[in-house]
């Protein structure tokens, strides 16, 4: 039995996760270091890919993207192999799931880019050095997560709406996420929308489409931020014929401090 | 003739571009909005170049990017055509120029991927109207670039040295420039060095790579900023067998105002 708290660094994550020995969520591992969600698509889908992410930077911040074929990300992790460096996978098939590997070894394919994408560990941790409280991680749920009625800028096959979670604060604490949260531009940056969910095409604050509810307070406002399941939920819609990305909580752990990712 | 006083925006700038009546560079030009480096080149390496840009986003700060075959950049400047909206285009078969025309209708294919790269204009307006002199503004002349001894991360095909542009200050002002051009990450940024030019492989900071030499005065520091000519420089190296790219000075001028590019 793995106690997480050995997990100092990314590198200890990713040894466990290659040899096996960690196959759960990376949540709360490797604290102070950037994890990121992954999508890998084949050669030919990566320019539409890449463009929508340079299109749409708030919900698909680029942490690192591959050569074709290398399953190297040489500036997150440069000693990574992102063939075995995850928890586990989830294989999709023409916008079918397939698979949840915990490795990628049987559906490699010399064509593969992968595109290393921010998360909002980073601001989170942030937020909570700051002193501000976030609300699933207090009830030890998911975060709330809705689609608006947003329209990401779409590139070649891919569209789709943007998805925003959400986070209830004070309006004085909101002012202060802002401040904070500005300062990870590559791990989402500062929120997309604070208070009526009804302005961005949410009819119920306490249905998400993915994720949990949590309660929000009479003082409180809800504040909105772009979420990594826009570009998900645009490469589902589009239905590749193969895409592989990680499986939900199941992060890849970078060398990156999420320090290094602050600007000004 | 033209007073350059009645360009007030990107609009009348483009306008003039395109029935011909204007064909000298854009300095000056509709204050207040941000112009742009551009680079054309097919599908085939756009997205070699499109990674080169995600990985060195410091020198390639990417503004907009078109699908292929589409000549309108639709982010920065909706009812743009970049095929004659510019003063000026150089063209370049297998890294030699053999073109300079005014407008692109020759030289368009339906497989060209255009990328609108954020110019160090921007910041400057920032600098000065922060009161921080901008020497080679001052004297009338060109910016002084070097070629450093620091390597662009490679992508495909590109690769090569960053290319810094230079401008001298107080070591208080310097401090102030690192404040105020930190808030323009989509325009070049915060500066990559301050002070020792040997120390990034620039052997004679009076005789500039391009550009012209400034004076730096006793009590200055040279402050060096990662330019846009560095993935100029990167495309020249490996020598495509066709890319078009603005001609020295002649940028393309958007819709986008400078203070929109503007974070914290």
């Amino acid at each position: 039995m793995i106690n997480p708290n050995s997990f100092t660094n990314g590198i200890a994550v990713r040894a466990a996760c290659r040899d096996g020995s960690w196959i759960k969520p990376t949540c709360g591992l490797a604290g102070g270091f950037a994890q990121a969600n992954l999508v890998v698509l084949p050669k030919a889908l990566a320019f539409d890919f890449l463009l929508f992410c340079q299109r749409n930077p708030k919900p698909c911040p680029l942490l690192d993207v591959t050569e074709p074929g290398d399953p190297m990300p040489r500036h997150v992790a440069p000693d990574a192999d992102l063939r075995t460096d995850l928890p586990r996978y989830r294989v999709w098939r023409d916008g079918e799931l397939v698979d949840e590997p915990t490795d990628l070894s049987r559906y490699w394919q010399d064509d593969f880019v992968s595109f290393v994408i921010g998360c909002s560990f980073t601001f989170e941790s942030a937020m909570l050095r700051a002193g501000l409280p976030v609300r699933h991680i207090e009830l030890g749920v998911n975060v709330p997560m809705f689609r608006t009625n947003i329209a990401c800028r779409s590139a070649g096959v891919f569209h789709g709406p943007l998805v925003v979670s959400m986070r209830p604060l004070t309006p004085s604490n909101a002012v202060r996420a802002v401040q904070i949260t500005s300062r990870y531009p590559s791990v989402h940056g500062a929120p997309i929308h604070i208070g009526d969910p009804s302005a961005i095409g949410i009819s119920d604050i306490a249905r998400p489409d993915f994720g949990d509810a949590v309660p929000i307070h009479a003082v409180e406002v809800p504040v909105f931020w772009a979420c990594g399941v826009t570009p998900q939920a645009a490469i589902m819609a589009a239905k590749p014929p193969l895409v592989i990305t990680h499986s939900p909580g199941c992060m890849f752990v970078t060398d990156i401090r999420d320090e290094e990712l602050a600007v000004g």
